[in-house]
């Protein structure tokens, strides 16, 4: 059965078709610049990388290009061979706890929740509006980013403010990369041969988010409300003391949409360093001695290790696990081995060379990263978002 | 000798006349609405308390009340017995680490500090001025709420935001209570018998911060560069995603100022539960069966147990104690209960009859309330910020 993985950004839309249940990858690629001058798209396919210059006004011309290239390339032969469209869809607010069977309701409300995530909502809106004219019998599942997180307890995802916030506005923590968590919780499940796991994720990456998963459910996570919560990340704060925005706007006469962009864009490992924003560039900085490179790496580190203690407390010591992955998570020994070293009075103990051999560069992907003698193991193990959307499109429309 | 023990606010003066070194409290009280109507003043003589209605135009009108009080009590006989005053500063910025013997020249800094509290700073001199008219050869310390905060690392007190910010602007973690904490610390070397103590400070009351200790220094604080930041307070909301405050301004059409108000004021114990500010209200309408409350008892609770996760791996496991003070922290047997039980995870475990026994109302102030074998001691030490602000200014001056 083929499956179509779709995650559709303002200007960009990026696939990849799935053989299930064999977890094969077809073919997978991106386009770039829809709407904006310059467009062009890339296509993978049998380990090859093709990029071709293409005029994109809209999501529905790459949509287009798309299905003309699926045949090119004879990856179909014909347009029902698509048995199912799995989209990416980053805010469900507290309406979907599961990926859905997309139909007009679903839409409606996908609509409804924009003012929850004003960028990505409508971008996602406009990539399932684009399939659903150019493949109107495939049936298309939405994949919310937020559904994993919606088992929080109430405790862990209200805010200390006036409780009419969460009744009339529905202010709360929503929690985001749920489909990254939910994916390694599944790993980790059959890993483990239990359902009802209890494991810390870090999905550190560009982005970053611990999730503590209680039962094999998530209990909590770190970003909230916003994705700009919880740990440093490569451009975004991350927890802060909210009374420095006003003091930082009246000393500066910035607005408030002005330094939301700061607190987004030109923060994180990227404002701590005032270099880079990648964790890699980072690293290599580290290596030449920058010291606010080391700062920033530093703080980083130590962010991920409180939020490891903060959920170590919350699943009362009984962690069968923690895994780390996503960029930083999958490829940085240095960092692992610093972010493993910190949690030595959990009992953890770091097996430093299983951890040196683990990188994509290297490409071996996952392991086991502490020795059998460390009182919770950590695992790298690498997400796979696309997957897991085809996975829950693949399980919905069999169902 | 004589030292004076001054907390001056906007329209507020707090004394505590000690004979020190005995830290004996000779007479005590506090001045309220000054400049306002209605003003008067109350004060604790031999276990008495007297109320006076008075004409308080300014807080020189205080002092001078204040000054007579003390030869009509015949607590002084002549004005010379006061051999120093010791005046609670808030905002000591990074410019002081320490009290300080008042000079003009600290009187300039103190005002320089006053954009980071323009509510609390200016108040405070407005104290200084009033004892420097009233007792001009006196001498007099500044002790302040940041200073004991200043040892934290770099890595500790800066945000994830542009580095610039905290260069050009002093943008940073500062923490308060400093000289609760201070006190706290200087108990517990005694207790334990030295210098160097590893211990994780919960100051709660209606404001609330933790501190972890090491090495006898603070290392981290949960309050940041504003009291708004950390574990949930009575009023203040603590930690937030910031995202939460541009969405409710375009919600509500508040203004960025009511924001900070309600985050301040309606925020916290009270804004959860809707009704209390006051953890002994909480208490109440929980045995009465109310959800809301309830549920802001369990917020208050798992955000100190948070910190304290955080800070035991901060302490790398090293923690010597866990110390409880200030209002809830004294006499909430239940809430410290409810915490002791939370840290099992850490080998802590509670003494139920011990802890039931510590209350200010049954007059048995301290002890400890874990049992012999818990892995790590918590204290109940009733805190003392007089007594410290006189303990410094006896310091300083005998110097």
């Amino acid at each position: 059965m083929k499956i179509l993985s779709i995650n559709a950004g303002s200007s960009s839309l990026k696939f990849t078709l799935f053989e299930l249940p064999e977890e094969k990858v077809l073919i997978s690629g991106y386009f770039e610049k829809i709407g904006i001058s310059d467009s062009f798209y890339s296509i993978k396919i049998n380990g090859e990388k093709i990029k071709k210059e293409a005029t994109l006004e809209t999501h529905s011309d790459a949509v287009k290009i798309l299905i003309d290239e699926l045949l090119n390339y004879k990856v179909i032969n014909s347009l029902d061979e698509i048995d199912g469209i799995g989209h990416r869809i980053v805010h469900g607010g507290d309406k979907f706890s599961s990926s859905v069977i997309i139909s007009d309701e679903v839409i409606d409300v996908v609509r409804e929740l924009i003012p929850l995530a004003p960028l990505h909502n409508p971008a996602n809106l406009i990539g399932i509006e684009a399939f659903k004219n150019a493949l109107p019998n495939t049936p298309m599942v939405g994949v919310f980013d937020t559904a994993f997180h919606q088992t929080m307890p109430e405790e862990n995802y209200l805010y200390s403010v006036p409780y009419s916030w969460y009744r009339d506005y529905k202010i709360r923590k929503y929690g985001f990369h749920g489909t990254s968590h939910k994916y390694i919780t599944k790993v980790m499940q059959e890993k483990l041969g239990k359902e009802n796991i209890n494991i810390i994720n870090a999905h550190v990456g560009s982005g970053g988010s611990l999730c503590c998963v209680k039962d094999g459910k998530c209990f909590d996570t770190t970003m909230g409300f916003s994705p700009n919560a919880g740990i440093t990340m490569g451009t975004r704060c991350g927890d802060i003391d909210y009374s420095i925005i006003p003091f930082y706007m009246e000393k500066t006469n910035t607005s408030l949409k002005d330094v939301d962009t700061i607190l987004n864009k030109q923060s994180g490992l990227l404002g701590i360093s005032e270099k880079f924003s990648d964790h890699r560039d980072i690293e290599a900085a580290i290596s030449e001695g920058d010291r606010l490179s080391t700062l920033a790496n530093n703080i980083y580190v130590n962010k991920v290790a409180e939020y490891i203690a903060k959920y170590f407390l919350e699943l009362e010591g009984n962690v069968d696990a923690i895994t780390l992955t996503a960029g930083t998570g999958e490829n940085a020994a240095n960092f692992r081995a610093e972010l493993v070293e910190k949690l030595a009075c959990f009992g953890i103990k770091l097996d430093k060379e299983v951890n040196n051999s683990i990188a994509g560069f290297k490409d071996v992907h996952e392991g086991v990263i502490t020795t059998s003698d460390s009182k919770i193991p950590v695992y790298v193990i690498p997400t796979d978002e696309e997957l897991m959307i085809a996975l829950d499109t693949y399980n919905l429309i069999n169902q």
